[in-house]
């Protein structure tokens, strides 16, 4: 068994990664370049992400960005044009090849078994309105935050899964009002607001909420109960029947692990539980059910 | 053809069940234990929901609690353990041969094709959020009611089809909220009010405003309006156009058909409708268009 | 190569149709037949908003009625019974072959590649809330108008295609709640607000803000910007991988247009954008990546 990381020797650049006792957290560190999308920052992402999805000792993730900040993230640098997020060489390639980079982090972000929350303490627009927001289990949000979705304004389309994520987060009504407008819209709008598990007064404020939720939400939660229902959100029956067969196996399965029981006995003796089981000392393997899609490209 | 029930004599226990014109009331009896499941309240509740949906003198249902019981439904009982939930010998059946009681619950209320309405007059939780209110129609509540998903607390995953249901009832945003929080809310919290029809101001005002709406329904609603829009409801096309195919054949068959001819003909004469038409009276067989999953043990 | 029609001479007689711009308007032409729905405007307004689709010039449609008119749609004139909605001849064709007019109106403005804008400026009933507003993207409202969904009072189904579109737009629990009840509703009222993009104090208000909009979008979104984004939002892959490779794609694809490369160019000068290309002069074909289904009726 590899021993487990240890985030501030790793080496990151663009993020500033620490484990507070279960809580894992990354801030952007590319303030000077209003938090832009570049080549590192997308390859650091996606590694941490994948770190804390296989780390036992992490149970929550906030991401967040310096409150001191210009923005949370301006998204794609295009001062220079597109070239910066072009990948392959799509004349030989064709463009099947190409992998958008945002969605690269989406599927990180998403994909990560542990509860994940974006503390978006300044303006978001483009990739930092979908990547660096939707994939995310909970979204805090500075009140006064500009948050922008600029594509059909710019001569493309909604990326990084945003046409997948958005309108299964706010139903298809407000998703097409804000991809198909390109809004820039307040949290408190009601194209938006239901987007946020919490609207907060100052950009200060936006961590610090994100923070004690976290800390309450790391020692009261099962990390296998919270992976396993993860799961069954993202990946659903077909119908309600199918449904209950998997909720039914979720059941059986974690009611013979630790975790159940130390939940019941907590519960009966009114004290905070002790949970203890982890992903990798759960015995009973449950996952996949559905059918994994590889997106690597063939080259 | 087999007479009607009699609801009061077939000998429910801990549920009390009568019909007051055509809107069946159940109303749940474990006061003394918090309303919460039992064996036996699981096996009547499936038993009267299955006699509901075919008993044509059924249109609409209404599920309440006394509203001096100490709670709606306080979940299941766990202070002695889990076992009470357990079903199956896992040990020589295996996970897959368990079936989670509140999911058959769940399926039995979802199912009938009746107009169901949950009449939540107390606090909630567990089951008694998930089986006991998602499968609804339309859900009354009052506004002092405390509402709990605690289940990643408890060491366990969403149940009941929770994982299924709630998200559509209120997208992914606020469905991922409440379950992996295993948050207690309000009625009026922005994070469930939309699963709510009605929010009332005392326990007291919760059934008398679901028993008027119940009784509204009941005479201006044609049953088979009714279930055929619910089918489709549940399941829709894939696509748009192949839901127009679905639809454009309801309209076919249920014009053809003496309840249609009566909608229009009241509405031309601005009168109340006398809708007469029942399930096992109409004459085209029209469900299921989809595929129906067996979901028993197969022991 | 044909030349653009002549929206003002084609002889349409229940609408009215002209084009301002790159924004094309259609007015409802019945109001003394309280806008209800007949074979012919089901043909015209099919007919026309295929028209809107393939026409490059237009990048913008508002489908309204005259704020003098008594209802902006008052639905299915059904005084003389449902004859006039009948289609074929059932008795010799069977229930299969229906295929219901408000879905064909739903498809040809949903199918259309364009944004489409309802500027809802009175009362709407029936397929005049269904058929003329839920396939637009964005909805503009009278705060006063009175909003019902009528078909289980009327015994019969949820018509075209809203089974399908309202859980999408609005969530399962407020579409269920308005189509089983047959509710009339205020645009502000919890159940349906969330529909309406806007919604403005007068009936004469209503035109003018969404024409404003109308041409706000039209000057600075991308035509092939917005249908990719369309295609998506219609669209989406079955898994959050399957949609990265349908967003990537989408990114490589426009990337090397001149709507991308104009986009980061104004962007970056801070200057409108000019946005020239158009849906036949896109040189890349990319849709459909999903399975066309055939509705017409074998006859």
């Amino acid at each position: 068994m590899t021993p487990p990381p240890d985030y501030e020797r790793l080496g990151f650049k663009e993020i500033l990664v620490r484990l507070e006792g279960a809580v894992a957290v990354a801030v952007l560190n590319r303030a000077n370049k209003f938090n832009t999308f570049s080549t590192l920052l997308v390859e650091e992402l996606v590694q941490v992400f994948d770190l804390f999805d296989k780390d036992d000792r992490v149970r929550v993730v906030i991401l967040t960005a310096e409150p001191t900040a210009p923005v949370f993230c301006a998204g794609a640098d295009i001062t220079a044009g597109w070239d910066a997020m072009r990948g392959v060489d799509i004349a030989s390639k064709g463009h099947q090849a190409h992998r958008d980079r945002g969605g690269r982090v989406t599927m990180a972000i998403y994909n990560c078994r542990k509860i994940t929350i974006a503390a978006v303490n300044g303006h978001a627009a483009g990739v930092g309105m979908t990547g660096l927001q939707l994939p995310f289990d909970f979204r805090f949000v500075w009140e006064g935050a500009k948050l922008s979705f600029p594509f059909v304004r710019r001569g493309i389309a909604a990326e990084a899964v945003s046409s997948y994520l958005l309108p299964r987060l706010l139903s298809h009504s407000r998703a097409t009002s804000l991809l198909l407008s390109g809004a820039t819209v307040s949290p408190t709008s009601p194209l938006i607001s239901s987007l946020y598990h919490q609207i907060l007064p100052t950009r200060e404020a936006v961590f610090p909420a994100a923070k004690a939720f976290a800390d309450e939400l790391a020692q009261n939660t099962s990390q296998v109960g919270v992976a396993y229902t993860k799961a069954l959100l993202q990946h659903p029956g077909e119908s309600l029947e199918e449904n209950h067969l998997l909720d039914s196996r979720a059941f059986s399965v974690l009611v013979h692990e630790g975790d159940a029981k130390e939940g019941a006995m907590s519960f009966k003796e009114r004290r905070p539980p002790q949970f203890r089981d982890t992903l990798s000392s759960t015995k009973t393997p449950w996952t996949p059910w559905w059918r994994p899609l590889d997106v690597s490209p063939k080259l």
